[in-house]
């Protein structure tokens, strides 16, 4: 055997679970992976071990399942790949955001501390959680007021899963945590605390969840202190302004978070990242002109260029967010991935679950094939995919989906066609906006969970875009995102590399299959996204209004039939 | 026992099958009741007995079957009551219409006559006949071209189901098959004809279906020679300009017909009437005021007036068309009770058909008791229920189905309550654009088949329209009502009735469960109807023709994959 060879570790924290990867350095190559669901999941009913009853929208973690994951994936790797600690030469995390930790000075979570373990507030608020939607929309019309400029960045709107929305909460409800709290931190650093023993903040979190921008940093006190007066320091003492570039080395491996995990102390440890934005460099994109799409419940949609614009409804745009020396800019589809389950789910006749079943193959698989024998536009549907609002272009939560052409032959691989198509067609006008604004997009290169092995999807995509698709090799490329930024946190001296661009040029790879876009169907699709345009205009632009009447006259009733 | 009783029998042949009924003439109790499914059914394929392939959209009965249903019926009412031949003192048909029946001079229809019977054209033509769609455009298109005031009495269309374009297809598409026929009849004065020997035209289909009015008679030659010169004297060389009222004697039963029946030749048998217009006298409705909904695959609304009114977009208004001396309007939905079947078959999820054979119950019986427990407004969902176009108010074929405003919770049974409610919705247009036209309303009454069992949407429908919903007792009211002209027709003399009122006074009665509005329901619905009203007016009025535009797309890529 020649050279030894080095590894790294990705871990990617998701929404429900965590993937760990053991990867080879010099090319990418996979040489274990473990996964580990949250053994508390995400917490929505009560506290664990109590009878304290959580509010509707509520979404909470327990931070010891963070840990446990790390000792129940790590030790599988090794095991799994027969590889010896001492060729792992960097461990990386990613972890999805916002997720708030309130903590003390070391670190611990209070949700872990018995006199505060009793109150919500102390607990790590997770992504779903929803219950700060009315703070998000006043802390939008506080920025829309004061004419903040960062608004800009973030499509005009602010998210009410974002860091301040979630603080203010935990401060208006819940003084005593908030005081208790000695800082308030990202999961994603706070998990490279656990680490390393030294608390850092990665620009990726700071930028696209905290109102961060490496040009004008956080916002002014005077913003803070309009949400509340106690609130005008909340940076400089419950946060830091001391913002990390990814790839950089947050320490070294700690003893005991090297017990943990069977692993050597003193590796390095990579500043964190977000999960979606870690599968970027890993789905081969590290330059300008390409989009990556990160498929999974949502469909996020990753650009980078050289030049700073202001693309109109987009999610975020951070300056070095992504890659170092790049602007990179986020838009999002929410709940793509989720509303074609929602479709399994409630929408498909036992007849086809019946086939399927007799078939041997999935009810997704089912249904792609009937819908692949469908000609565009021959159902004579079309839809709206807001089955989850509409994140980016029109930044409303409070629209809703829509299926117009309904007939009494229509049938349900139709209607779940019409749905893809609606959703590359939210795709086409994200893609559209950005070219519009300046940004070039030549290439689009797929990545995430399931809907990147849904061929229909993709070859309808690079259709209704005009544009080849392409897709990343790895199927978890969070994990291997984190690993790539692991290895440019080891550096070239230690076996890694000098830069992402380097790592992902080595270990980021492309799947053999592309998606090219055939002239017949373009054009077809170009008539059905006209039609998708009008009624996304529409509904959109506040001509008719119906669906955020219904969504508050929905609201009205089930309160009234709760009380 | 006391006093001979009396009885009349009524027939009914529907779209697949006949219901006979035997009725007790003094309180229209049923006596006996028989049904017939058409050996031959709807013939859509191939000309029986034969390779010839009928054409898309194409729809035929074989005349055979309708005698057979004859003979298959009314015996087994006699079978099945025990009562006497002899007191059975008049029979009544009614017949769906326009089903066109090309025939010779002695009514033998040209499909039973060897040298005829491979040509499509010589068939009868059924209502689900479509390919007479392009001619219903060109006749409305002359008829608004020569400003036809009979337009108005149709809403300003007409329907491709109806006498005459069913008339043009055949002379333009088969010369010889229209010069052979002696004569053009509706099945519902072909089966009088039948029965008693005796050719007769009734007003009911006259008017419906083939234009005629009791103040202007059939349109002008001008008019028929504008289709064609040599179609100038259709009326006189293949019709008749004697149209007889309801409730008229045709003729007496001929000795062959009792025969076939097992019956005594020589009693009164009435002129035809068509189907859902029996139903209405049958469902008590023969005094102005009341509105009679006929809910089968269609909803069909009928209202009695002293006065001729212009009711925009209605299917049509004929004096004495239902009760003499008053006129009948009528409007429809169509597609309405299919468009239930539609979602079970194509919308419910396999764990709702199992919970359902859990419960023992049908999928219809699951699904309302679970949309049953929601409020009106809980879904956020509205919807258009134009899943078979919209023949009333807007008289557009083209329009299509559209659910707006679902959500990832959005369940089936939440997707069923907004079919349920969006028809309701359809039903109060028509029954406001009655009342703003000058046409009182005061009460509805609803018959039919299956969705008059179903209690959410009657309940739906009370809130909806503010307004009393009672149903008819019968379930066969299109027979019973030919049993009750059959009544008529027999005279007071004979044991029978000297109008229709008296008949209805004394055979229709009401189930003793009716629907009424609360207040709470109907102030949401107001406001969902509002929503409704929105869409159907930006849909249905031309601002956005994306319904018939992707109609046109649907058919032009169906052709092309045909060839």
């Amino acid at each position: 055997m020649s050279a030894k060879k080095n590894f790294t570790i990705g871990i990617n924290f998701g929404a429900e679970s965590v993937r760990a990867i053991l990867v080879d350095v010099s090319n990418g190559n996979l040489a274990a992976t473990s996964t580990y669901s949250y053994y508390h999941g995400i917490i929505t009913d009560k506290l664990p071990d109590t009878d304290i009853e959580l509010d509707e929208g509520w979404a909470l973690q327990h931070p010891q399942d963070y840990i446990n994951a790390l000792k129940r994936t790590v030790p599988k790797l090794l095991k799994e790949s027969q590889v010896d600690p001492s060729q792992i030469i960097a461990l990386g995390t990613s972890f999805v955001g916002s997720t708030l930790i309130p903590v003390k000075d070391d670190g611990t979570p209070l949700a872990l501390i018995e006199d505060y373990a009793h109150e919500p507030h102390a607990w790590p608020k997770h992504i779903y959680h929803q219950s700060a939607k009315e703070r998000a929309g006043r802390l939008t019309q506080l920025a829309t007021d004061r004419f903040e400029t960062f608004l800009d960045r973030y499509g005009g709107k602010l998210n009410h899963q974002w860091f301040f929305p979630k603080v203010w909460e935990l401060y208006d409800d819940s003084s005593s945590i908030y005081n208790a709290a000695d800082k308030l931190i990202e999961a994603s650093d706070w998990i490279v605390w656990q680490l390393t023993g030294i608390e850092t903040r990665n620009i990726c979190a700071a930028g696209y969840k905290a109102l961060w921008s490496k040009s004008e940093g956080f916002p002014l006190e005077t913003f803070f202190s309009a949400m509340d007066p106690d609130l005008a320091n909340i940076v400089d003492e419950k946060m830091s302004r001391e913002i990390s570039p990814l790839g950089q080395q947050a320490g070294e491996l700690t003893e005991e978070a090297a017990q943990w995990m069977k692993l050597e102390p003193g590796i390095p440890v990579s500043i964190g990242v977000l999960s979606s934005h870690a599968a970027v460099s890993a789905a081969t994109v590290v330059e300008p002109g390409n989009m990556a799409i990160i498929m999974d419940s949502d469909f996020r949609h990753m650009i980078l260029s050289k030049k700073e614009y202001r693309v109109p409804g987009m999610c975020g745009m951070v300056e070095d967010g992504i890659v170092p020396g790049l602007f990179a800019y986020e838009a999002r589809q929410a709940g793509s991935g989720d509303h074609f389950s929602w479709f399994m789910n409630n929408a498909v006749p036992e007849q086809y679950s019946k086939e399927a079943r007799q078939k041997k193959i999935s009810i997704f698989q089912l249904l792609e094939e009937k819908a692949a024998a469908l000609k565009p536009a021959e159902s004579g549907l079309v839809a709206l995919d807001w089955w989850h609002g509409n994140r980016s272009i029109l930044v409303d939560d409070d629209l809703s989906g829509l299926i117009l052409g309904y007939s009494l032959k229509t049938k349900p691989e139709e209607v779940y066609r019409a749905l893809l198509e609606a959703t590359t067609f939210g795709t086409r006008k994200i893609f559209e906006t950005f070219i519009a604004s300046g940004v070039p997009i030549n290439e689009i290169i797929v990545t995430g969970g399931k809907p990147t092995t849904n061929k229909l999807l993709l070859n309808i995509m690079a259709n209704v875009t005009r544009t080849e698709i392409k897709v990343a090799k790895s199927p978890y490329t969070s994990a291997l995102g984190a690993a790539m930024y692991a290895a440019v946190a080891a550096g070239e001296a230690r076996g890694g590399y000098g830069n992402i661009q380097e790592a992902s040029k080595k270990m980021a790879q492309l799947s053999s299959k592309s998606f090219v876009p055939n002239n017949n169907d373009k054009k077809t699709y170009n008539r059905l996204y006209s039609e998708y345009t009008l009624l996304h205009d529409y509904f959109g632009y506040g001509h008719n209004n119906a669906m955020k009447r219904l969504n508050n006259l929905r609201t009205n009733i089930l309160e009234k039939k709760r009380r």
